[in-house]
């Protein structure tokens, strides 16, 4: 097994603005060897998360700071090549967090390797997100902390995302009126004809207080921000009294916080919380990580069962990772994006 | 009876920023008589509260909007001075929603008139806001929405204002460690002395985010907000994992918003609700109403007690109402604001 190459991506310095691939350095190690209870991952696919954008930060009160010159942090999907941990044998599949790499060595329980269950009828692709991190945040995000209702409204934000697009196929399955945005007509289109969204909105091309007030004559009941910034606020002016804002993310900050650039001022209609008696709330996928099977049951069931689409963007190759990442914030991806490792 | 003269304060148009006497518009004219199920009440107090000013907006969500010719709107503690109602029968003691007038006439039912009960046996300048809408704010407002706990640190701004000191002093009753911003020395002296505060931040003369600093070394789990603004953003970048932001109100703003001026902008660390599994909720006292015997009886008990103080700051005179509700938004106030009507 000495012949083993490991290709990492790491940490150069903390980016400004899009990334570069000047903020990482490409090296080529041996793999590393697993010790007494500990397994060798083969990662074969890379998740490419907006996340992972504000773990390059100085700062990152989610999880630890990332050091310069570790392995950039990543979610990955791979198999188990070599295994000291009889409850990991070799040749199951993983979820874990094990980074922009080839190869990781990790005893499973402290880095959170999640072990795929064999009967699972989907391929590699599928797993990743939407059995894991995406479904996850999608699932309990929408249903725990937005508590939609039928006959509400529920809009969502960057609606064609990995995570955007599973919330609006979970709040139709809930009875809801959807709504979402999202920055091309070819999302918008895919969103409305190929996963039954009500309504949708371009928000490069349309004006989006004005398309909301039309799409929610009724107003907004549940707004499920992954975005931040304009249209957070443009939300917020529609809230139906007792309305739920759920604070998924913010895309439209992630390149400019961390210390490095001026942050962006937020919304000026905070006060419309009190007004409406509504919330904003805030959740992070690992808090509900010990009921994840109750989310992956149900979300795969439900795409088993044709009533739910995990779209699949895959971008060959970890030499592109950077680029890849790239691509969540400049509308150019659909669906779940994903790196090939090979 | 027809002797009765109604001094009335009258919205003549949409004041900008703090209000002018010229904004109002002074009448004298005969008191209305009750008709059939009606009561005249003869208002002795007006209460004097920032949610006032916000009533004067053209939009308003919370109430419908005040229409410029009519009546100011405003709280009041009166007594029924004619009465076609056995519910409230001439001599009881009142609290609505009456006006900046002397005299209101009113079925009791749809203005929500509260019956004061005949055993409290505490001054009317007491029973307005302590036994009413002040009270019932901060006692839900923080237990129901902020949910502190005993070890907690708790941090209400607007400290000295009628909500807060109530706020803080159940704070430490539930046996948080409680921070107070305000924005006199004074004040700031009374807080921490007479109330039993922890530490107080005179805003006016330190830096607020490094005071709240060293006087939350654990961070911030309730935060009390009645200001919005600069304070906002401060706790927001102190909050704990699964913290709580209580959106009571937002002094800073109610001179500026309603359509007349440029919103501020808001906070700019949102995103920190996402990454400390926060929320920020606001609330309506009128939401708590039906329960408000709850609130007003351990209310009533802790003033008897001694364990809470409510103080109160009298300005004589109707006349004087306009000027007053300034003093809310100069620092120049400290507790319950009122106005005595003769």
């Amino acid at each position: 097994m000495d012949a083993l190459i490991n290709r990492q991506w790491r940490l150069a310095r903390r980016p400004v603005g899009l990334v570069k691939e000047s903020d990482f350095e490409w090296r080529e190690e041996p793999a590393p060897t697993p010790g007494p209870g500990q397994i060798l991952v083969r990662n074969e696919f890379l998740s490419v998360d907006p996340a992972n954008r504000t773990w390059m930060w100085q700062d990152n009160t989610a999880l630890p700071a990332q050091p310069l010159g570790s392995v950039v942090r990543g979610i990955t999907f791979g198999t188990v090549a070599q295994s000291h941990n009889s409850a990991l044998p070799e040749g199951v599949r993983v979820l874990g967090i094990l980074g922009w790499q080839d190869y990781a060595v990790t005893d499973g329980a402290l880095d959170a390797v999640l072990r795929i269950p064999d009967d699972w009828d989907v391929p590699p692709t599928m797993q990743l997100g939407l059995l894991g991190h995406v479904g996850i945040t999608a699932y309990f995000g929408l249903l725990e902390i937005g508590k939609p209702r039928a006959g509400e409204t529920l809009v969502v934000s960057s609606a064609a995302g990995a995570v955007g697009s599973l919330v609006g196929q979970i709040g139709k399955l809930y009875g809801c009126r959807v709504v979402g945005i999202a920055g091309t007509a070819e999302k918008c289109r895919w969103l409305r004809e190929d996963l039954g969204f009500d309504a949708v909105i371009n928000h490069k091309a349309e004006p989006v207080f004005k398309r909301l007030k039309e799409h929610c004559p009724r107003g907004i009941d549940v707004y499920f921000d992954n975005v931040g910034g304009s249209m957070l606020e443009d939300a917020l002016n529609l809230l139906n009294e007792h309305a739920r804002v759920v604070a998924c993310g913010m895309l439209s900050v992630y390149n400019n916080v961390g210390g490095m650039l001026a942050l962006p001022a937020g919304p000026n209609n905070l006060l419309n919380l009190t007004l409406k008696r509504a919330k904003m709330e805030g959740f992070v996928c690992l808090d509900f990580w010990p009921r994840a099977a109750e989310a992956t049951d149900m979300l795969a069931r439900w795409h088993r069962e044709g009533k739910l689409r995990y779209q699949v963007n895959v971008v060959d190759g970890l030499r592109h990772a950077p680029r890849a990442l790239n691509r969540l914030f400049d509308s150019s991806n659909r669906g779940k994006l994903i790196v090939k490792m090979s």
